[in-house]
């Protein structure tokens, strides 16, 4: 277990009917409440705070255990150790003996923050297809309203991997005046094609199973299979592929739970089977349907109201933003042309950027499993913002 | 139009009450007609024959025009070109000058072969679920049967594209007496955990549609939306990202159809979805899941009843084969990879052969659409083998 050891899911609410939350659609709730978690201790002059935003399927619970949340009902034994545990300590890259991290679960979410599967206080049921869709603009204004109530101004610095380095990099342009620095780890700049095609089949896997009811299964019975083929479809390319053979079981495992129709042939079909099923368990498909659509839909230039990516970045560039990009070479989820379109634009823009790429056998995994790649690289360029914010 | 002109689809009955069709999974039909078209004279002494495999959902009508095939309702105007039109005719790749090239559709096909759609003339209803589960073995040896009958011993040479290179290899490890020159394009050796994978995903996507009800659908309505993801999740790899953003009209063009519930948002989703649809009207889906699983499980060594790939290819050194083997350098369906494997195996038993590598921005498709990548080696080793022959 992590030195961090137990810890705690917090609430802010961050919207009242006095003061609504407007989304980038135009639509308003008039109740927001964001879950969030800190680690590490708040500095005098709050210089010290780095913004952390979590991957698709990601909660706010980064570091530390904890065994329950109040207000949802998909926290598995799986949710329980923080999902950047190998990250996030006393000497780690974002080391809590000297920084205060923030971890925020995405407004929309399905781990504490206002969602679909969320109460809807006016009607008293949960929200299902009323829910708003929601934008990477959305959730980055509704971070920082965050950030408001607890009293933090300029951030030492963001840090998103994966889809979190969505947010991460629009928060940057969104709020120039409270970054300092910018750590976007495997994460893509402008949604590509094949983003965008392995998103729609996700979707429709969702929206094609009987059970989705246009969203309103909350009292019927959650879309299953859908939500468990649509994860299916992601995690083969969260995966190095030889690291799907290598993982899978030898063993042929008959399903015997809800895909027990399917004759399953071999290892990698019933290790695949598995990571589908078990993902529904911790994961609401309204939840998973509105990240699909943010992702698919996600322009940094539109996000943040930008004329172009000049634009853009220049705000950046005027800010005094650092970047720290990272690759990791066999990444079939964001490939590495990705990020190396992201450096263009940096570039275009005069924007001060450091960029590596990691190898590994791990595939786009390795931001959670090879701390060793980003560490050293990460804490040089925190204790540098550190001393400049000082 | 082809200067091939108007064909039609011709039929043969390879099993009878007194002959049944053994499958490899010891299942049997008592009644097996294939579907077939030829193109081109077949020479005094037989000995000008080329049989063509066609590719996943391809079908026998290969070349020229053809309005119209009894006993399928899936012969959309789609179908009527001939499939590899730009290859097979008067100086082409398949000279119909010199040849006689056979193609036939596959055993448990929707175009006019015995398969799940056809009616079982011991219930007068049509086979759904009962129909069996089908290997490359069966649809290689259903194809040497039709051969007989036809009384074509000895093949010039076996062709195949894609999955029809599947075939390709196998009829010539299990008849290698039958067979001088083997061409397989753009094709595997054995399936990968990625092949496996996105073959399953379409597998779950049809039996996921409540319309499915495990195969008896066509009195009730087919698995339209589940087969139409199905298509979209195999068609992303068929054709080069950059050429689906090419190809994808600059519209959003919304679906009015049986995707009217889902709103497009960009050209891709548009196309892709424009894909999987028109793929609904021209496809049965239990043809489909034969296939797909019948790819999934190959291996050429189990086919052809080997004890290992050195004694499979060693029957081919022994027959006195040629093998020429192209691969596509941006080919996202079977990488290239997959035909550097069959080489080395090749090597392995020293088995004659050239490899080469064509360069294509149109990813997979190229073996549909690039005639002159291809023909003047394809007919430098037909005329060698011609040679040989006579």
């Amino acid at each position: 277990m992590s030195e961090i050891g137990k810890v705690e899911t917090q609430f802010q609410t961050i919207a009242t009917p006095e003061n609504p939350f407007v989304f980038r659609s135009g639509a308003s709730l008039d109740h927001v409440e964001i879950a969030y978690e800190t680690y590490g201790t708040l500095n005098a002059d709050r210089s010290n705070v780095i913004l952390l935003f979590h991957a698709l399927s990601g909660s706010q619970h980064a570091a530390g255990f904890n065994p329950a949340v109040g207000g949802t009902s998909f926290w598995t034994p799986e949710c329980e150790n923080g999902w950047w545990d190998l990250f996030i300590g006393k000497g780690k890259a974002l080391d809590t003996e000297k920084y205060f991290i923030i971890c925020a679960n995405y407004l929309g979410g399905c781990y504490g923050s206002t969602g679909p599967s969320s109460l809807n206080p006016a009607t008293g049921k949960r929200y299902g297809s009323a829910f708003p869709n929601i934008t990477v603009n959305d959730i980055v204004r509704s971070q920082a309203l965050l950030l408001d109530r607890l009293g933090i101004g300029k951030l030492l610095a963001v840090v998103g991997p994966s889809t979190g380095g969505l947010s991460c990099v629009t928060f940057a342009t969104l709020f120039p005046d409270r970054v300092r620095l910018v750590i976007p780890l495997a994460t893509g700049v402008k949604t590509t094609v094949l983003n965008r095609i392995i998103l729609l089949e996700q979707i429709l896997a969702i929206e094609n199973d009987p059970l989705f009811r246009s969203g309103e299964y909350y009292e019927s019975g959650a879309p299953e299979t859908g939500l468990a083929l649509a994860r299916m479809i992601s995690h083969k390319t969260f995966v190095h592929l030889d690291a799907i053979e290598r993982r899978a079981s030898k063993e042929v495992v008959q399903p015997e739970d809800r895909f027990s129709w399917y004759q399953a042939h071999d290892h990698v079909e019933s290790y695949m089977l598995h990571q589908g099923k078990k993902f529904t368990d911790r994961f609401d498909a309204n939840t998973y349907l509105r990240i699909c659509e943010m992702w698919s839909r996600y322009d940094p230039v539109i996000e943040s109201g930008a004329n172009d990516s000049v634009e853009l970045f220049s705000r950046s560039r005027e800010a005094g933003h650092q970047y720290l990009v990272f690759s990791i070479d066999e990444d079939y989820c964001f490939y590495p042309e990705e990020q190396a379109a992201l450096v263009e634009q940096l570039k275009g823009a005069q924007v001060p950027h450091l960029y590596l790429t990691v190898h590994s056998e791990k595939g786009h995994d390795s931001f959670l499993l090879e701390p060793e790649l980003y560490t050293p690289h990460i804490q040089v360029m925190l204790r540098n913002a550190s001393e400049a914010a000082g």
